[in-house]
């Protein structure tokens, strides 16, 4: 069967409740500074009461890569775990109305939607606090295979390696890809995510993975290392390519042939970190599924992370494709 | 007894839902621009499947006024009512972040929390769908007599005036507060709104209103002429004090004795029209509970107008205090 997809993600489903705090409050309230932390729903209901007046946005990181690819033009779906609740339901529309297929049921009991409390700070940073709800409960059944085996890429989040029954979920959705001979490929998310699920990880990657995504952190967490490039060799043992994110300094593309360097995009004034990796990703695997040189891929990796710094919240304002046409 | 608030406002409490769309979608959906509709919950469904991905932010007229009173470093309460749902608690909670104070305690059943789609077009104007849900059903049992007769001013909002309910609380906050001897100050909300009380509204006005806030279309509507001049010394015959907005013309303030003319504040860029009419209503009436010289109210609240209509939301997004501190 020709693919009729380009992406697939797979990831946690939740609604981003973004403020900007000065630096104080992340020491009054001992946030992770730049980190994700999972909090429960009392920790939800104490932060969120500290918190000044906020907007609420559909997030997600595989969410927000997803949007990322039907923002250049792709062709995109998504699998996670809403509730049939409110937030459930902004989750869902924005998802559609940004042209990506989402047909996982809203689960009628359970854990309500997932949120995640975002801190903005002046260096515009982001500290995220998540509670992940019912979408922590994707389970294999929620994976349609079908949609799976339509899609070039299978695109799996780090984040959503939390419970037994989103594991098994992500484990089924790779199997499916491979075996419908399409590509796999997974982001580790987060270094506090890395160091949780380091042995698992080692293992998943070297027997289902054919793509890698992560920055500094989470690539010298998975080694246990701080030397980029000493981890930046080493994840080629695993798998056969990593994209790998530097901020500022752009990105790595490494396989078992080629090192490719490709510098950031200029961004005027950076206002909010939230989702670069998630964007960078969408432009990474947009090329990949069109047949674009990894350079190229790379490239338009950038454009989408420089465009969502440049604003608050992590879907993007412009249409991507429009970004790099003719570039 | 003294007061020891400044506003306490009455409204529909409601959670806005904020897209950017092109002039197109407004006819192509038969909107009414620049108007506020009603909307049953089909219709809502309908057109939130049609609309692109928006955010989420706290809203409702008088809701909103009562943010802009604490921004100025006023003391604000707000009565209104939410579900004990998940935008129930987004709008208790960002009401009650901007210091407002909010005890109406959210219903346990009945129909969702309110929501208004908002829609806005590249000229910057705001055209309001609103689903009134549970607000509408504020009834005189809601209104905390202590909380209205402690305000040196109680502020109701048009917009409220929809239902049996609804209308009695209006009636028992304005004759609670006049029995305390406190002033009493209503928003004619709408031009629509208007036309769909002007007889109950005259009579209202001459019984129980201090201060009226409305703009052209909405004074026009009221009796109904065009002709703005003439509806403005209408006005002081139902009332001693009206505060009349003509957008980028400024402010008329018209009480028996005087008439006094206030230019708009200078805008750079014009964004988003939402909430400019709350927004002038909070720093005129903030001046007025602090005994500023009217000119000085309708100065901030045209500073107040100038911060709301630059940026998309219709909460400040910084201290209107300070912005007009040594001005």
């Amino acid at each position: 069967m020709e693919p009729i997809l380009d992406v697939v993600g797979v990831g946690n489903a939740i609604v981003d409740v973004i403020v900007t705090v000065p630096e104080s409050f992340i020491e009054e309230h001992r946030l992770v500074k730049g980190a994700m932390t999972l909090i429960d729903a009392e920790r939800a209901t104490s932060l969120y009461a500290a918190m000044p007046p906020g907007i609420e946005a559909s997030g997600g990181s595989a969410a927000n890569t997803a949007v990322g690819v039907a923002s250049f033009g792709g062709s995109a779906a998504y699998l996670g775990k809403v509730r049939n609740d409110q937030l459930g339901e902004v989750f869902a529309h924005d998802l559609r109305a940004a042209g990506v297929a989402f047909d996982v049921r809203p689960a009628p009991v359970g854990a309500p939607t997932a949120r995640c409390l975002i801190q903005v700070t002046p260096d515009a940073e982001r500290t995220m606090n998540t509670f992940l709800g019912i979408s922590a409960f994707l389970d294999p059944s929620d994976i349609d295979d079908a949609v799976v085996e339509s899609a070039r890429i299978t695109y799996c989040e780090g984040y959503l390696y939390d419970t037994d029954e989103a594991k098994a979920a992500i484990r089924h959705a790779m199997d499916v890809a491979s075996n419908a001979g399409r590509l796999v490929a997974i982001t580790l998310s987060d270094s506090f995510c890395v160091d949780r699920h380091r042995e698992e990880w080692l293992e998943l990657l070297a027997d289902k993975v054919d793509l890698v995504f992560a920055n500094e952190a989470e690539i010298g967490s998975l080694f246990l290392t701080d030397d980029f490039e000493a981890a930046s060799r080493q994840i080629t043992d695993l798998v056969p390519m990593a994209a790998l994110t530097r901020s500022a300094k752009g990105s790595v593309i490494m396989t078992r042939e080629d090192r490719i360097e490709v510098a950031a995009s200029p961004v005027a004034h950076v206002v909010d970190a939230t989702g670069a990796g998630d964007l960078y990703a969408s432009g990474f695997l947009y090329g990949l599924a069109h047949g674009a040189p990894l350079e190229r891929c790379a490239y338009m990796g950038g454009v989408a992370a420089g465009e969502i710094i440049s604003h608050i919240g992590a879907r993007p304002r412009v249409s991507l494709g429009d970004l790099v046409a003719g570039q």
